[in-house]
C-alpha cells in the first residue's frame, strides 16, 4: 500500500483535500433487520449478498488495504430504495436482486471503475 | 436535499466523477465485538460513542440527506488503531477516547469541514 501522503508543502492536512484513501472503495452493506414488521435490507436476503460479494472480492485478488473493503453496515436510512449498499469514496448508491447484480458490481466498479447504472438508486429515494 | 447533478451535458453517470453525495458526510462506526479475546473496538465503549456521536449530530440540526449521517458499521479492519470511524466521502480516519474527542469531531470536522488532526488515524495503521 502507498502511504497517504498530503498534498501541500507545509505537512499539514489540508482541510477537504482529497487524501488518499486507506481502501481505494469501501463498499457497505445495509444488513438492517427490523422486528416490527417495516420493511428493511435483512428480508432481501441482503446477509447472503454481503457473503458473497467479500468471497467475490477475494477471490478477484481485489481484497484488503489500497484496494476494496466489504463492510456490514446498519441502517443507512435509504430503506425505501432497499436493499441497499454505497461505494465509498465515490458515494456511489446500488440496489440489487441478486447475485448476477452483484458480480456486476464487483466487475465493473468495484475491479474496473465503471458504474452500473442499471444498478442506480434515484438519487432522492430514501427512507 | 439538492438532487444529484451529473456534470456533463450528455444525461450520463461519469465514471469516477465526483457526484453530489447523498450524506455530505457519512460517519461510520465500527461496533464490532469479538468473542475470542482479540481486541475489538466494543471493548473501547464504541457504542456508547456512537450513540453520544448520533445524538449531537441530531442535536446539532445536522442529521439527515444533504447533511450528516451516523451509521453503524462491522469490522473494518484497522483494529490496531481502534476504536475507529471512518468519514466518507473525504475518507478521513479517526481514533477517539471520549465524549471530548466525539465532539470535536462533530463541531470542527462534521459541522465545519475542519479535520481534527490530532485524532487521526496513522495512515498505515491496519488490523
Amino acid at each position: 500500500m502507498t502511504e497517504t501522503k498530503f498534498n501541500n508543502e507545509s505537512g499539514k492536512v489540508p482541510d477537504l483535500q482529497p487524501l488518499k484513501s486507506y481502501y481505494e472503495r469501501h463498499v457497505f452493506f445495509c444488513l438492517n433487520e427490523r422486528k416490527n414488521g417495516e420493511p428493511c435490507c435483512a428480508q432481501y436476503q441482503a446477509q447472503q449478498a454481503f457473503d458473497h460479494c467479500k468471497t467475490q472480492v477475494k477471490a478477484a485478488g481485489l481484497a484488503g488495504p489500497g484496494q476494496v473493503r466489504v463492510n456490514k453496515a446498519g441502517c443507512m436510512d435509504r430503506c425505501a430504495a432497499g436493499p441497499v449498499l454505497v461505494v465509498y469514496p465515490e458515494a456511489v448508491w446500488y440496489t440489487y436482486l441478486d447475485n448476477a447484480d452483484i458480480d456486476e458490481i464487483v466487475a465493473s466498479h468495484l475491479k474496473n471503475g465503471q458504474v452500473v447504472e442499471r444498478l442506480l438508486i434515484p438519487p432522492t429515494l430514501g427512507r
